[in-house]
């Protein structure tokens, strides 16, 4: 069966609509590095979003969970280098002030206007820099890439990725952006995540779509989706690709939700793969749980393990971490009946080790991609999770971070 | 006033009546290196002990939990070198042939030998080894020393004290020891702890004091206590210092509470410590929580985050990662209206920060003990929590654990 979606380029900006731009503002101490940027539709969109649920999210997250309760929205402004998170009153009036510039300098109505902050936590917003760089901030439908790179704090490299596919002969595309790269660990670091699409859809339908969607991507990897203080994934869609609206009842509904996994889980794998200091991205799939919650917590357990994440790292089998990573994860099991393996290497079976060779074990965790399996043989429950391993370089990245 | 505990020599064996030897069987690859041992009254004693909750927890564990149901037990051998978890119907056979050739060797009722092993999990025991070494051990009044020593894995370092106090004139000793090196993380490594004395006290109370005394110890340092596969704490009473029994009515019971927490938070510590690649020892202090379940939530969070452990490690003033914590953890919290002091300098103030100078965050965190303080300003609830902070040498230490 041939694919149905084809990646192009320009990742946000490839739908009808879109465009996007960037600019040095000068909040980050090299000021030749982009650290402000805006993506904006020409119309506006349905528009949803997933958030942290830390009980001390920074102010920008405060702004956007008050105007997505209109479900639309148009634009958004980003910086990096600085989190606008434990700011206060201030930081509030900053955050709007972000949002009030950007809707003055392209005529849009601010209450359709969002913004996030990433970066350091605890100063103030030096907001008259965002303020000037707004106002030199031209947009254009080919800065979607430009766009992801400005977002990045500590990130390697951006992580963007466009499909287009066809719904009632409509080409339609879908792209999306994401930073983040202290992957670690769920308390870690911000993730930013924006999707857009020229597809025309309904709300609340659109809304369940994208929560179930970064259910089964971004909340796998091993950041949860609602540790940080500034966490954010917004959907705008535009309509423009003139398709019937999609909603439950639309016959090509499962192409969208297919298309939007497809964006979600590439990002969420490549913010894994990106994670600090990683050299290894893992992918921990587990099966036969007894539930699907348990399947979760076996998953995560396993790429939340910095024991294991060292023996990754290492490439050592010491499947014993795995082991005690599920035992201490919650999750039901029967100690006389469960296997693991590590890629094609069986290690664990019905609980006891197997006999497998050291050398193919070893040759199954040498590469740059490394897959663990675990069946639990209790029931229907199955599961994905991401991670990386931990290494000195993520030491020396988060030891002198503010200096 | 004077304090009524005094610090004496021997940890376990300084109460009347306990032995302890060790000896060196072959289960670790230096054959050099003493990796069993046993320690024993002279007497049958009342018992009691704490475990971990995992669902993969080793042989040894049920052994224990199963023979302390009668709330008596006589001995304890421990191996280190091989944590006999994950090895299925053989193990458990293993685990129950160690206590038997202590029972053999030494005349004891078997269902009064308890057994614990720590270190790689998922091969069997080496059993041979393990009985050709206790026919070899010799016990004696003055080898509780070389039982702190014998239990250790990747520690740097023994861990253990004994007090002496008096009740109703009786000199008392309340003598422990620990082992666990792997502090940086719930699930990363074994921690055994036994602890002995010569007063007289009747089970069920000292099955509770005991569980609160681990609460607020061995539970609050970065290591959970439900996460490892095989961990164990043990408290053997003989009764030879000739009191009336302890109990809830007891005038003194005050007295030996006292001594049991001072021994188990400085095991504690001491463990923190002495966390793989650990420099720094960090103690949070929450006060002003909503209750104590919210400040233990916040307690541990801080110590269990990686980044601030970074922060901490390059001695780093970088508070907001103590904020993303915070607010990561669940507990209930004001965000206009929370304090956080770094040793005394107050670094946030009502949710913002404070006034404070940048070289005296940097001093108050350069020393080899750092203390962090929040007050919540919500209620009355406190908690205190242990941990270090995250190098370079953690990552050496577990990243070629197995070869």
């Amino acid at each position: 069966m041939p694919d149905i979606f084809r990646e192009v380029d320009n990742c946000v900006t490839a739908p009808l609509g879109f465009r996007a731009g960037v600019t040095a503002c000068g909040i980050k101490s090299d000021t030749t590095i982009k650290d402000l940027a805006i993506l904006a539709s020409d119309v506006p969109c349905v528009a949803a979003g997933t958030f942290t649920t830390s009980s001390t999210r920074a102010a920008p997250v405060f702004v956007c969970q008050e105007r997505l309760k209109s479900g639309r929205a148009q634009a958004v402004i980003v910086n990096s280098g600085n989190a606008n998170c434990a700011t206060g009153e201030l930081g509030m009036q900053n955050a709007y002030r972000m949002t009030e510039s950007v809707a003055k300098r392209f005529h849009l109505n601010e209450e359709l206007v969002l913004c996030s902050s990433t970066g350091i936590i605890g100063r103030q917003l030096p907001i008259e820099k965002v303020e000037a760089g707004v106002a030199a901030i031209e947009l254009s439908t080919d800065q979607g890439n430009a766009f992801s790179e400005a977002i990045l704090t500590t990130d390697t490299r951006p992580k963007r990725i466009a499909l287009e596919f066809q719904i009632e002969g409509h080409l339609i595309r879908l792209g999306g952006v994401t930073k983040g790269a202290g992957m670690i660990y769920p308390n870690m670091a911000t993730m930013l995540s924006y999707l857009t699409t020229d597809a025309a859809i309904e709300h609340d339908w659109m809304k369940r779509e994208l929560q179930a969607a970064v259910a089964d991507s971004f909340n796998m990897i091993a950041m949860d989706g609602d540790m940080s203080t500034n966490d954010t994934c917004i959907l705008f869609a535009n309509g423009l690709a003139g398709n019937t609206p999609l909603n439950a009842d639309h016959p090509d509904g499962g192409t969208f939700r297919e298309a939007l996994r497809r964006v979600t889980q590439y990002l969420a794998r490549e913010m894994a793969r990106d994670g600090e200091g990683a050299t290894k991205l893992m992918t921990v799939h587990v099966q036969g749980a007894y539930d699907e919650a348990d399947a979760i917590k076996a998953a995560r357990a396993i790429t939340l393990s910095p024991l294991w994440q060292c023996a990754l790292a290492g490439g050592d089998p010491n499947w014993g971490r795995i082991v005690a990573a599920l035992g201490a994860s919650g999750c039901r099991l029967d100690q006389s009946n469960y296997d693991i393996f590590i890629g094609d290497v069986q290690i664990l079976k019905q609980g006891l080790a197997a006999q497998y060779n050291q050398n193919d074990a070893r040759a199954a965790m040498a590469g740059n991609e490394v897959s663990i399996a675990v069946d639990l043989h209790l029931g229907e429950g199955k599961a994905t999770a991401w991670g990386c391993d931990l290494t000195h370089g993520y030491i020396d990245e988060n030891t002198l971070y503010t200096r």
